[in-house]
């Protein structure tokens, strides 16, 4: 089965955004175990778009064609598919009576530019947008079904979900496939690769996607289709316990689709245990990971960003003489400023970190990229240094904030 | 002029990563002037990309392929130039002596599998990669240009800028445009285009590009070609005044291409002033946001994330009275917060925030995207509420964490 993907939209082609739509769709139709052929971006253009419609109604089975359905002179995407398919625009109803009602539920008055997004071609049947005013539709062209949906993220994904997914599968008898997704932490994208290169050889049969995310790595095994056969579900079982084999187990952050940040705190929780953290070099980003998670504040009671070495002895009664002796970046300090951290907010546990994120402020001792981090529990406290440096700012704080958030994971289970 | 870019992989068409080189070439050429035709999207097939590749070459002047250079079986895209050009593969001394001063220089030794990516095709100039091992190359087919380059975004940046775009410039005469970048705080996308949408009437012979990256909105121009011409720049400015007189003054962060973080980041150096933040809601987001500013030590003296009363009153010094009676989501708690962090960090300023993120714990007086920012300076403090849901966790972080920032911008201008 082909499936191409097109996004439309002058805003892609000047890369003023980035084209995130399309890697969904991929996504999406892997899940269902389908490779995306061919995917396209063009500007808002009525010849080239129609040149690429045109071109691709030879041969594919399934295109998604996203953007162009909006209230402007710009948006022209129902236009160009009654040109391509020789059809006409004709006044639906159920999209005036949904934007009728999207406006009043707002309490906004429609404007009469939006009257445009009623008008679909007439060969078409309509695809119900609950989370905005541009309706999509689908049609049969040449080869192919064209399903036409808006280009704002999340009114394509939500019509995606809900309405195009569950006609692809009618249309196209699409099954049942088992999906798991593993992530982890500590291994470099060439060496998970490679870790997995036999992969394909062993499981003829399943799929793996593989994403990194810096600098977390996600795995995502899909297995053949599912007919109620023990075999496959074996096999599935097998190819599971493959990959997690093919690394230590300390770098398995979690086999449940969980981000790092979900499984710090699913364990906090299971273990109905709290958190304070102290930040130096990370600057709040391990408090920001830690706080993304609805109801962290079951756990995470406080935290804070000590970048001078007042704030460490002040805040979090670091001793001075160890600051003089050791520096603000070092294990002896890391470990105190957990310790003072657990003290102040009364938690079970305290983390922390100090090192360099650099560009400057590095040393032949202490380069840029070294990190201290600090864990305390009652009566325990220790520290360890790692070094670390990704030639950006940004990117070690990352890898800084992950590693302690990593060192922690590991404490609790 | 036409120019079309080719991303190549598996990892793109499975979703597994977005393509962000193709996002970053448009931008580039449109700084040029010139708005990229088509991007396209394919795996590692040879039989896909060798038709991608006709099919181009029949209509593009210029073409920049990025992928399959690397050096494992899946990396096909030399052997694919040579059978698309009727050429085939040669040993590139150059490209062979780079790799082998590569690995040196990081004192790993080469493996058997790199030598594949010293073989380049006879009738194509390399194009010499700081950063990796892979070497990029270059050649005439039909009517284009075709420059080929690594699929790792900073290597292919990298060489981009440094020799493609040179080369572009030098074979296609490209001439010198004025170029301008503004921020915009606190405008809604839909608001911002149709305040700048009379801007090619005005400015026929300027171009208007269009970033949204929530909750920051960004404005470039770009002159038409300059050849000391002093009505031009006349016109540039012009423009670039239109721009800004669309939008109250209060909404423009930075017209000289900073962001939040960094335009407050030289209101504090240039006023010598230190800050301290307490945060509650935001979870340290704003905290990261100005230590992601390299230097920012000069500024940022301390910060705390305080989610529990018990923090809020014993590290900050909030009265638990005012937490009694107006709760911790209120500005008179903010305000006090703000003052507790600015007299324990000896700041200048202080900042703080307490809201509600959500998904849950809203109520019908203070609902999700209730958010009390503080301010605090020696002698003053004051607080101010806003009500801003975007239904998502991250996002209310994010615009809350960008309100208090453009609330310290202002009081600092």
């Amino acid at each position: 089965m082909i499936v191409e993907i097109v996004s439309t939209g002058d805003e892609l082609i000047t890369g003023s955004i980035v084209d995130t739509n399309a890697s969904f769709l991929s996504s999406e139709f892997l899940e269902l175990g389908i490779l995306v052929k061919r995917c396209h971006v063009v500007g808002d253009d009525k010849k080239d778009i129609q040149a690429v419609l045109k071109e691709i109604s030879l041969r594919a089975d399934i295109v998604i064609v996203t953007g162009g359905l909006g209230p402007t002179k710009d948006d022209l995407t129902a236009e160009i598919a009654v040109e391509v398919t020789g059809d006409e625009l004709i006044f639906n109803k159920h999209a005036f009576e949904h934007m009728e009602a999207f406006f009043k539920e707002r309490h906004f008055e429609m404007s009469d530019i939006n009257k445009k997004q009623a008008y679909l071609p007439s060969k078409s049947i309509i695809i119900q947008n609950d989370c905005g005013t541009a309706s999509g539709f689908y049609l049969n062209h040449g080869k192919s079904v064209f399903y036409f949906l808006p280009g704002v993220p999340f009114e394509m994904k939500a019509m995606f979900k809900k309405r195009v997914l569950p006609d692809i599968c009618g249309k196209f008898e699409i099954s049942h496939r088992l999906k798991k997704k593993i992530t982890l932490f500590g291994v470099p994208e060439s060496k998970a690769a490679q870790n997995l290169e036999d992969f394909e050889k062993q499981f003829p049969d399943m799929k793996l996607g593989f994403r990194a995310a810096f600098p977390i790595i996600e795995i995502k095994l899909l297995s053949s289709v599912v007919l109620d056969n023990i075999k496959i579900k074996k096999d599935f079982k097998n190819a599971s316990e493959w990959i997690l084999s093919r690394f230590d187990p300390s770098q398995i952050v979690s086999a449940e689709r969980l981000s790092m940040e979900e499984e710090v705190a699913r364990l906090l929780i299971e273990k109905k245990k709290t958190i304070a953290v102290a930040e130096s070099c990370t600057g709040g980003l391990i408090a920001n990971l830690l706080t993304d998670v609805p109801g962290s504040s079951a756990y995470f009671l406080f935290s804070v960003v000590t970048y001078s070495n007042e704030a460490k002895i002040n805040i979090l009664d670091v001793s001075q003489k160890t600051i003089i002796d050791y520096g603000a970046v070092h294990e002896n300090t890391a470990e105190e400023m957990a310790k003072g951290v657990m003290g102040k907010a009364g938690a079970d546990f305290g983390i922390s970190t100090s090192g360099i994120a650099g560009p400057t402020g590095g040393t032949e001792d202490k380069p840029v990229g070294t990190i201290c981090i600090g864990f305390a529990k009652q009566g325990f406290s220790t520290a360890r240094t790692y070094c670390l440096d990704f030639h950006d700012r940004s990117k070690n704080k990352k890898i800084f904030a992950y590693t302690c958030l990593n060192y922690l994971r590991k404490k609790l289970l």
